[in-house]
């Protein structure tokens, strides 16, 4: 069960004027689930997107990041699930320039290269792109602007619960909405190993500083996250502005650049964190915080060693306080001439580790009491700089085998 | 239970001339097991070790490095189980230190830097040097050339089986033996996470040849294999050449040197194998080989990349020929500038991606049948180079999460 996460409670999603969503039961791989999505926008709307760095990326990957570079105005997105569209080689990225065209066609666009396709589902199949033409009409009927909570369950494939926020901030006067959602359960998955994610605001923003948003929004959110350490061939993050709120165009390093780049970040990150609380078999949601590293690099390995241990993982399903297994991740993390001795390890607020040994106050049941809870602070101060660095992460339990053993989509 | 692999019969570890074994129930951790080894080496014997490159590395591994690099004349080794001596500070160093002082009494050497200290078992506690100390005298006392068996059993831990290979050469006439144990038991373990390895021969060498044979060694052998990831604290390879056997001195490049080099480096395989085919819950050994690369980091990239990912060894572990798991470690691998569409995978012998997609005759059923047998042939082909590389590793079974967060040493 998701660690502390539910679904998106009715009319919790605010809309966004400007942003419309429609979405379709296209029996893109199975029946009676909602699996196409349509997201259109109005005109003036800037988009920036951020992409996976999988050399085995999907063809919509590809199509989307040129549709980007095209500098065209988008006008629309479109999502399907059921089957990423990855791994299909020249023929994929065909099916994927045909659901543009067909999209750009019934959206009166002008070309193709103004809409943004995205799949999700298994790897290595055809695309059923019939099937997903034919399921456009349905979305273009019921777009709404009012329809976020069915567009977050539209891109769901094996998540639990469907994910999505909303946050409201004043500028100049103005109510500024921003909403997001996202999908991908965390453990990425078998053929199913996508992160999506799509935030709208109503804020007026340009290009140039929404393209910097995006880089700070993602490196405090979505790279921060991690399960298994899988990356995959389609994990997507997509940030639109319409301008309809009425604010003059912010630009960047102002004082309204920096209250929106914080309320999106925050979106971003709660959008992020929820796929790690959704990871399959997850029953801990753990913070891992490096502190006082020489450099952001360096904090992030220290990280990334200790989230990606299963040794780790592990020992936090079974609420055993390892610590060793801890300190052997630091100490296998690839820090450059790192003195073990000067470091601290915390769990919690508990000083477990100092002097390159255990702590002399520290006793075994305060670390078993932190471990017990279902949100779990690792903390390693390397006395080194000023550096810091965060990544959330899950347990890695029975079920995570199970679910990666048993399953095949 | 292990893959393909039982303990040495008794009397297949061949004695090698000039090194003398001796073991003892020390009560280190346990009643009533063999816990303590001392081998102890003729005069002239030359003594070459890799060691750990994790930071937190054990006291004992730092003493290690330093009576090495002393040049003094290295007269014997120490082996204890049920504690690391990692995570211990400067009490650790100092308890190291008392072990060779001990033991170098005991043996009449000149100097405790001609004592090579090991420790393997729970980290991040005191060792109990006394009872350490106490049990060299019954070591010393069973001292004998045909005790290699015996070795093999007393430095295990979690191991299954205990693991040992010899193997003969002939050099101007004169037979050469090679006898070699290793202990670790592939997962590596909770707070036992060591690998160990010992490689004696008669054959006589020079000290630069030697090092030179075991970084060749080392490198086709124990640097090529992988459970999860983790890196110990204690991980230790020694090769020890006695010069027993009467040949001449071998100097490096020779066609001497090459035969001996070839035989070594079998054995270290051999034994580097047998930690991951020990692997606790492993039911698969899979062989995973990356050709024609452009350098051989990037092909271990790829291999490793392939060999760490929970996804892939739950996918085999499941007897399921995941391709889409495959291709997109291979795709995050980080490989600079890969061109997914110029490779081609292989399980066993069966062509299963080609073109950036599932190859063309390729049939299901012919992957699942390769992916029943308990041993496994990955073969990526990237078609932009020379290089290669290989990597051993083991599947990912309910039984690792089970062995890890069920057991607290």
């Amino acid at each position: 069960m998701p660690v502390n996460l539910s679904a998106p409670q009715a009319n919790s999603l605010l809309p966004v004027k400007g942003v419309q969503l429609g979405f379709a039961e296209a029996n893109i791989r199975k029946q009676n689930r909602k699996d196409l999505l349509v997201i259109k926008l109005s005109e003036g709307t800037r988009v920036a997107g951020v992409f996976t760095k999988n050399q085995f990326c999907a063809a919509p990957v590809t199509l989307s990041k040129d549709h980007l570079a095209s500098g065209n105005e988008i006008r629309a997105l479109v999502v399907n699930t059921g089957n990423a569209n990855a791994g299909t080689g020249e023929p994929g990225m065909q099916h994927a320039k045909q659901t543009c065209v067909a999209l750009a066609d019934l959206l009166g666009a002008k070309s193709a290269s103004q809409i943004l396709p995205f799949s999700t589902g298994v790897i290595l199949e055809s695309l059923p792109v019939d099937r997903v033409i034919a399921g456009l009409p349905a979305c273009i009927e019921n777009l709404k602007e009012d329809n976020w909570l069915n567009a977050a369950e539209a891109i769901m494939t094996t998540d639990i619960v469907a994910k999505g926020y909303s946050k409201r901030i004043s500028l100049e006067g103005k109510t500024i909405t921003i909403t997001g959602i996202s999908k991908g359960s965390g453990m990425i998955h078998p053929n199913m190993a996508t992160m999506l994610g799509y935030i709208a605001t109503d804020a007026a923003i340009s290009q140039l500083a929404l393209e910097q948003l995006i880089d700070y929004a993602v490196n405090r959110s979505f790279n921060c996250i991690t399960v298994d350490g899988d990356t995959s061939t389609n994990d997507s993050l997509i940030l639109m502005a319409t301008g309809q709120s009425g604010i003059a165009e912010i630009q960047a390093d102002t004082a309204d650049y920096l209250a929106l780049r914080d309320a999106m970040t925050e979106v971003a990150t709660l959008l992020a964190q929820a796929i790690v609380r959704d990871g399959e078999g997850a029953t801990k949601f753990m913070t891992v915080q490096v502190e006082a590293g020489r450099d952001l690099e360096e904090c992030r390995k220290v990280a990334y060693a200790i989230s990606h241990s299963p040794l780790i993982k592990t020992a936090f399903f079974a609420s055993d306080p390892n610590l060793g297994r801890i300190l052997a991740a630091i100490g296998y993390a690839g820090v450059d001439s790192l003195d073990v001795n000067a470091m601290q390890l915390y769990l919690g607020d508990v000083l477990v580790a100092e002097n390159g040994g255990r702590a002399q106050a520290y006793q075994e049941e305060q670390g078993a009491a932190v471990m017990k809870e279902p949100e779990i602070l690792v903390r390693v101060v390397l006395n080194r700089g000023e550096a810091s660095a965060t990544v959330w992460t899950c347990d890695f339990s029975y079920d995570y085998v199970k679910i990666n053993a048993d399953y095949r989509s």
